[in-house]
């Protein structure tokens, strides 16, 4: 495997670049996975990176080494660094050392929603949009559908809140969500704390898409008056509302519960 | 209002050793709050913060004054901050520059589990935790359980991400869960992925103890034997396991919904 020990290696650098997380990564062709369970993940599901990299302490562990054995015989560039070279790619504190280089996929159009999906209007924390897509593909969605404004799902940050998520379902970036509510074939249910109608009372057997908002101020109204139903997960009181990540939980896993209870699935409580 | 201009100043100094997040603040008996939201919430739940810090910016932002008005009328002592002085204080990027020092609650030894309440081992991002504590206070849980090597709830990453739950709830940090467990008159709940059982077939309209986990590692053997039941959030097969602040939401807003059935809450869905 090859030896990096120059910080001008012209590799190096793109490498140090598509790791910095800043704008002209996010708009690339390209994204990185940081840490064992990531690559592991992506070997599982998708296939071969591009380029597989490790440093000069971690080659020897055994989790990298048998990722970087089936990187090669995949034909992906292999790479080593040194431990000082290494550092800066990662932010993975206390991990083991080990990144891929992916292509992201192809950028879709949108299609017309015809089964379960989750629509994000602008959605700011890393940390939020990766635990949101990975619950969504815990509860079996298969597309995700962001706005301009929401955070970059293939940033670092989601792609590890994420947990190999993004492997499981089709994510659209940038898309006018308006456009996609109005060619929708199926209901679209907002998320709001300013509603009386709770995901209780709401049928949930057939498909929807789920539309959640921005932390702070929410759905924009131009989206609200779009959707087919405002509804609410019953929160006591004296507290707000939910942080956005745990309310999508709460609405995919209660349609998981309801879809569960059609087809017997859960044992019913005694009486 | 007092004007602050110089690093050296004996009370500038400690506050920036409060808001630093070091060993030492997160074992003081000082918290900060950080934030117009933050703030406002402690002055409806808890009443006069110790202190309360503007900068010279934001003094006259009307949610500010409004606040620092209410902090000297209840005998609060409140310092105004240089820009510069303010800044390294606040964690918050473009926020509103306002925080308060307040008193932690008294560290309250531990009462026999008898409603039901969260037992928390382990859990290391302040963003999961902070997350937790909102999902356990918006379905109206009253007591939480951290055990040690938990994240400290009362430091500012936790608060933020708490948005005014930690003064809904009673939260008891450093406990050993062991005892807890063992002292418990009712059925204390494990989530794992590693179990048949869903929340779904377990009933959860009497009170129960959430056990919850380390975020990779899960809950120890030790807890997990003492536990009166295993559950999982049946996630599908692809996807090893939600976040579990997720988890959490899901878990408690289960527990909600079969209360709401119970009272006749919610509406039936139709056959």
């Amino acid at each position: 495997m090859k030896l990096l020990t120059s910080r001008d290696n012209p590799q190096y650098r793109k490498l140090r670049q598509l790791a910095s997380n800043s704008a002209a990564s996010r708009k690339g062709e390209y994204a990185i996975l940081d840490g064992i369970h990531l690559c592991q993940a992506y070997l599982g599901h998708v296939g071969i990176p591009v380029l597989c990299v490790a440093s000069q302490t971690s080659q020897h562990h055994p989790e990298v080494s048998a990722i970087v054995q089936e990187c090669k015989s995949g034909g992906a560039k292999c790479l080593l660094l040194t431990d000082s070279l290494y550092r800066p790619i990662s932010q993975v504190e206390n991990g083991v050392d080990i990144v891929f280089v992916i292509s992201k996929p192809a950028v879709q159009t949108c299609p017309v929603l015809r089964q379960t999906a989750v629509l994000l209007d602008r959605i700011q924390d890393p940390g939020n949009l990766g635990s949101i897509l990975r619950s969504a593909a815990a509860a079996g969605i298969a597309r995700v559908f962001c706005s301009a404004g929401t955070a970059s799902a293939w940033s670092p940050r989601v792609l590890r809140a994420g947990m190999g998520a993004h492997f499981l379902l089709e994510i659209v970036e940038n898309v006018v969500l308006e456009d996609v509510m109005e060619a929708s074939e199926i209901p679209v249910i907002a998320t709001t704390p300013y509603t009386e109608t709770t995901i209780y009372d709401c049928d949930l057997r057939l498909p929807v898409a789920w539309l959640l908002g921005h932390e702070g101020k929410g759905i924009r109204e131009s989206l609200l008056d779009k959707a087919s139903d405002r509804v609410v997960v019953p929160h006591q009181g004296a507290m707000e509302s939910l942080n956005v990540a745990a309310c999508a939980a709460v609405c995919f896993f209660e349609q998981v519960r309801q879809n569960r209870v059609c087809s017997g699935g859960n044992r019913p409580l005694p009486d």
